[in-house]
């Protein structure tokens, strides 16, 4: 096979074979095939797309470029759930405990936070001692111990996925649904999973702003998945504002305890048991996903979710100590509020500068090898269709810097549009589609 | 500016200002940009097309890349001749000493032949002592002394097309019509001429087999040359066959002076007297195309032409003994005979394969560094449309390798299409467009 000659058939819109695609993958992945025409295949890929079974190959090329984890020893269903991410997204963290509560098993292995949305694994490192960097030993005996395990990528897990990234990252490749469905189900198929929910964000703070493109993205990942033999069921959810009340890694985790102890029931809770009830569903300990919501809906109440965290936290060496009294948690120096400062009715949230004002917090990183501030972040006070007076409150922004919180602060207040009308508050989910 | 966003920028179809060309075009010939972004513009580029502004900025920015000859110290109108290449096309050798001989300048700089096509310095160096290598001041001295001069790129002249055509070659995104554009623009833009005939091949031993994308890329070059405010006609020619008689270099060589000295009145003496005439008419020395042809064959029938090719010659280094006495070069060690093995018409010819069996015999280079036989090639004896009974003379093979004789000889039967009924021959000119 010819690279050049492949580059001019996806240049031509044609389709590639499985062979082809196993070549352009591995010939990569192993520095035979340079950088300079893998970009220009990327390039031709995003332009002319590349259909169902080429989109499974790519995922099958990509998994296969590393380790598939094995989990048969261990009994029980596996299922996982994968979110595109989003402002104040950290149902990782509800969800986990709450069906692994119930006998499922949860592998999970998620990223860290680049740009707007935050990470899952920088939110579960705010708890002191909480280890993400487990070998793939160590993520099976956690996993078998208590049924939920929360790590990060190791260097064996889909390493074509690592640097086809990065070659996109400086291409302007990234948003292309082939490219997107490759990466994230080679590694999701890796870790060895019988089943997938997926919550794909619409909205101004997610990757797809438009439901049309979410729903797209939606499709193709779950016909990957099912031509992997996976049971899939697939979310749209809204991503026009903040996810619940806090953004920040402690923050998150801080109100991921608070959900999870039954003390709090706002929109972060209603998307929990939902996804946490398809998991049940596809898990098998449920007849559907609303018999699934509620027996979730029970384990919060009983305390077995909230005492399923703690255990997770424990076998990671996270310091309960803080999950139990988050009031010890270090607090930032400096606090601002923002305010109202006239009435009206809460419009639109422009909830990528919301997710820029948090990572301005430090709670973010800008580029890669940044530090992160756990404590720093946001309480975001108001939804969309939410009426307020001149002085109520709009956020507090916390950071162990004045300006920075200055800063934010104005970011925050261009962010949101008032009206004197009062607007449709957008449904929290979309579409479910399995 | 920012490379990533220029990349997003082309791959959703938006229009580039000049300073973004320039940026980018700039920063990839001095190293900054990577291969692996360029890559992707290339690509992006490909696809989504640039328009003609556009065209015209990036010729401007790659002919800027390196010295613009200014040739305002020669007296005279500086006419060139561009052609986008075929089997058998040795119109320079022809038309430069033609156009010459009536005092008009004819500044050529041109190129190597590289896979089925040949190259007129390749042809001009089968003359022993032939110098294309001139430098930028001997080019000077020599169109100054004579009217023409035909000498090969150099370094000084627009470096960014080497680098992005090598690019191109290896990642499938040769074959668009703004980067054509630029790469042959930039190059005779950077020759200091005032005008300019273009002969843009179309058919089966064409770049572009279709008349259609001949006639697109004939439009950009012109609208690109008018960009520069030079005069510019533009023909659409046949290239379902050879151009006259002979392909291979010295064979190429050896008709061209057979055409000047007026003994031999094919297609390519037709040819050449259409491009002379249009070279003569934008060189003021006639008042339309025809008027110059009729010059143009003047200057054949008085000598002119040929005392003028002998003096170029002569300046170059070339041994005119050679060109006096045609007879005396040596001669290949084998010549093969193919003939018809059925009576019937000639319907159609495959082109590129008989400029690739020329190639097979020694005549040109599969790849960059090959060694070229000076006296190889094909007497091709047949046009479309002519009538052949069994034994007639199609072609003589000339090579000193009798297998490769043999090769060359079964690729032309293969090329050939014979048939029953009489085929409309092809038109040999099928537009002239300014």
């Amino acid at each position: 096979m010819n690279v050049v000659n492949l580059i001019q058939k996806k240049r031509d819109g044609k389709a590639f074979t499985k062979d082809e695609i196993d070549f352009l993958i591995s010939g990569y992945t192993k520095n035979i095939i340079p950088d300079y025409q893998f970009s220009a295949f990327l390039m031709a890929a995003y332009l002319k797309g590349m259909n169902k079974k080429e989109t499974s190959y790519l995922t099958d090329a990509m998994l296969h470029s590393g380790k598939v984890v094995n989990l048969n020893s261990i009994p029980g269903v596996k299922i996982d759930k994968h979110s595109t991410g989003g402002i104040g997204d950290k149902t990782s963290l509800i969800i986990a405990p709450i069906v692994a509560s119930l006998g499922i098993k949860v592998p999970m292995i998620s990223g860290r936070g680049l740009g707007h949305t935050g990470g899952t694994l920088d939110k579960l490192e705010s708890i002191p001692g909480f280890r993400t960097g487990l070998n793939l030993n160590e993520y099976k005996s956690v996993l078998r111990k208590c049924g939920a395990v929360l790590i990060g990528q190791t260097k064996e897990i889909a390493p074509a996925d690592k640097i086809i990234y990065s070659l996109r990252d400086v291409t302007g490749t990234v948003e292309s649904i082939p490219l997107i469905t490759g990466s994230i189900m080679s590694k999701k198929l890796a870790e060895g999973i019988d089943g997938l929910v997926l919550d794909v964000k619409a909205g101004s703070g997610a990757f797809m702003r438009k439901t049309k493109d979410a729903e797209n993205l939606a499709d193709s990942l779950i016909s990957t998945a099912k031509s992997f033999d996976k049971k899939v069921i697939a979310f749209i959810t809204d991503m026009n504002q903040p996810l619940g009340n806090y953004i920040g890694n402690w923050f998150e985790v801080y109100e991921s305890i608070k959900v999870l102890k039954g003390e709090v029931k706002n929109d972060l809770y209603e998307l929990c048991l939902n996804l946490a009830g398809a998991m049940i569903y596809l898990g098998e300990k449920s007849k559907s996903i609303n018999e699934g919501k509620k027996l979730a809906e029970e384990q919060i109440k009983n305390s077995e979710a909230f005492s399923k965290f703690i255990e997770i936290a424990k076998l990671q060496g996270g310091k309960v100590d803080y999950i139990n009294h988050p009031e010890k948690y270090p607090e930032s120096k400096f606090v601002k509020k923002l305010t109202a400062d006239k009435s009206g009715f809460v419009k639109k949230i422009d909830n990528f500068q919301v997710g820029t004002a948090s990572l301005e917090l430090g709670a973010g990183r800008k580029k890669l090898g940044d530090k992160i501030d756990p404590k720093a972040g946001i309480v975001f006070k108001i939804k969309i269709g939410d009426k307020l007076k001149k002085g109520d409150d709009i956020a507090e922004l916390h950071s162990d810097n004045k300006l920075k919180n200055d800063l934010a602060a104005r970011m925050l207040s261009d962010a949101i549009t008032f009206s004197n009308k009062r607007p449709i508050r957008p449904r929290l989910i979309k579409k479910i589609i399995s």
